[in-house]
């Protein structure tokens, strides 16, 4: 029931980030009429940010009346995050700092199919991509404040892998062997699911910022959603949500969803002479498959319009159940969205009870391979805008 | 960003009604211990509670120091709410005074199902019981807070049925017909999905309150699903969630759910020879196949492991997405609850991903046929437990 004094500051710089988060480089007096601080109180939070270089002064705003404004904005050059993204097919390593701005996007091939590779080697390519991204963001003198380490699959508030169908893993205590070989006391390391990471990412960079409720669709190592609930992931029990592509698609052969609609078996049907080594990439596979579209090709578009018509049918599922608004394709989906969402849309709309499938739409994800590290990095980024500073002294 | 007087008022006034509603009777200095107001502050706050009737004292407490102080509890006597639950055969109305002890129960004979009812003597039937039981709560002199009608199917936020498959309606406008016709301009009247006020009641009186994470099943006309997520009902986009009774359960047969596990069909399965005009009450029905179970009647046990089988397929669907911690079976799933849990929580368990089906426990639901009546009416009590008093002049 009481708040200190120290929790009014913390809030007070969260709501300075926050603002300059939102709407750009702004002036003192600007933050002041915007926020309801008073301006002695802004220049005491904006100097307490610029101290931990969070923030930096870019020059002098022009004003219709009185003097120029000197205009501040978020601080890219002393703080960065990382998010590394599992699939079975790669390994996604991206850095953005402070200010939002990307460092450093890699991907890596990499084995992760259950039958192939081990936990083992694939711990250590993790665990190797991690640390070169790290040293890269150092070398270029910024301060790492976390990395998130995204994976398929059940993980628990702990970030131990539960079970991973894709990656063949189970009862893997992730978190810990990274964080352990970062060795690096101030550096942040959680494990998250992929899906949840990419649907935060959505809402924040995916052009989704005003929805409350959305839908994000892996389109890589099975389907698994990433379900954001009143603009917040929903979490449930244990953390083991969105796990879509189980539903059952019907009794006869006991197929699911991931069966029917997944990407993998929609390559493989539509490109059946594919070598099936080849297909440890999807990436390109998918790009020949929407090649072969364009091109007209009947076969690939009957296989994706089938595909598209038992991924609308799964999506019902998911609108009768938690009505959002938007449904977002990602991954491979996203570059086969063309061709998939008329099929989607109308199987989503005549399986959903509530007219027009609930308001819900169906769209591609905008940030291609890579949302779920995207969204592995802000996350904590935003920690930082809950006006957490960290505590750690940066060279200025 | 600003906080008025008023505003801290309402604030303080809902924390002395919360503790009294969660502590029961308390005393003027355990109120202030419990709240860290002062006590100045919980007289004055008290003060007017007595004088808007929410609050009496009930006599006086020994303090093994010091005098005896005067006890205060929840006043039943000035307030009421009323729930009405529209089901396919029968009409449920409830109402709580504001203590909430139970003032009236009925239950009326309803014939809501599509073919045979026209929507215009369904509404009448619904405004003539609400009308009786508001007269009925006015006679015992107390003030009547809100009325809140439970239907089956997709409710708009401002109260119209834009669709029920269960009762034939579409686009009604339910809540301006009912307070049309009720003519009382301080009675607030509402209209919501039945599966959603009864997952309310059940955390709140159900003996699931600390459950943040829960799935009230609806077993009356088809299968609706409340959605409880992080203590609150699960909303979506548009209102429109839980329609659970339509997942698909098989491809050839396009069956849903509530084909395969809905208390109708099981009716009809276990009672061939039922008279299909007495099914327009499943209460007796369902009594006899409890009784037939009991008995030892393989058909009956047979039909109801298969039941209970589909149901525990159906669970896991929600187990996958939305991960709760207890799953609660409603109405005539709950008197069957005995034969229907064990075949249930075995699929359930086999078809959920997370090991132990993400921690979910299937329940029998404690709260009868009338779940829904009684969160509809509970939740005009809570609106006043948020700290705003009633603006009616009360006699005393």
């Amino acid at each position: 029931m009481t708040t200190t004094l120290a929790d009014v500051r913390t809030t007070n710089l969260a709501v300075v980030l926050r603002h300059l988060r939102t709407h750009g480089p702004s002036s003192r007096a600007a933050i002041a009429a915007s926020t309801g601080l008073t301006k002695a109180t802004v220049s005491s939070l904006t100097g307490d940010l610029i101290g931990h270089r969070l923030l930096h002064e870019t020059g002098q705003a022009g004003n219709r009346i009185g003097r120029p404004a000197t205009v501040l904005a978020l601080d890219g050059s002393a703080y960065a995050a990382i998010g590394v993204q599992v699939a079975t097919d790669r390994l996604t390593a991206l850095a953005v700092d402070y200010s939002g701005d990307q460092l450093l996007l890699w991907h890596r091939a990499f084995d992760g199919s259950p039958a192939r590779a081990g936990a083992g080697r694939a711990v250590s390519a993790i665990i190797a991509l991690a640390q070169r991204a790290a040293t890269r963001v150092r070398q270029q003198g910024r301060h790492v404040l976390g990395l998130t380490v995204a994976v398929p699959g059940l993980v628990t508030a702990e970030g131990a892998v539960r079970l991973s169908p894709a990656l063949g893993w189970s009862d893997l205590d992730l978190r810990e062997l990274v964080a352990g070989s970062l060795r690096q006391d101030d550096l942040a390391v959680t494990v998250a699911n992929h899906a949840a990471l990419a649907a935060v990412a959505e809402l924040r960079h995916g052009g989704h910022a005003g929805v409350a409720d959305l839908t994000y669709l892996t389109g890589a190592a099975g389907i698994e959603a990433g379900l954001i609930v009143e603009g917040r992931p929903l979490h449930g029990f244990r953390g083991f949500t969105g796990q879509a592509g189980r539903i059952a698609m019907g009794a006869a052969d006991a197929s699911t969803w991931a069966d029917r609609a997944g990407i993998e078996p929609l390559v493989r049907r539509a490109l059946p002479d594919f070598d099936p080594e080849a297909l440890s990439d999807l990436a390109p596979a998918a790009d020949q498959v929407a090649a072969l579209a364009r091109s007209g090709d009947a076969h690939v578009l009957g296989v994706l319009r089938e595909a598209g018509g038992h991924l609308g049918r799964g999506l019902a599922v998911l609108a009768n159940l938690v009505n959002p608004e938007v449904f977002v394709l990602g991954d491979h989906f996203a570059s086969l969205a063309t061709w998939l969402i008329p099929p989607a849309a109308a199987e989503l709309e005549r399986h959903t009870l509530a007219p027009a499938a609930g308001g819900a739409r169906i769209v591609a994800s905008s940030l291609g391979l890579h949302a779920a590290a995207l969204g592995g990095a802000v996350s904590h980024l935003d920690h930082v805008d809950t006006g957490r500073i960290p505590r750690v002294a940066v060279s200025a």
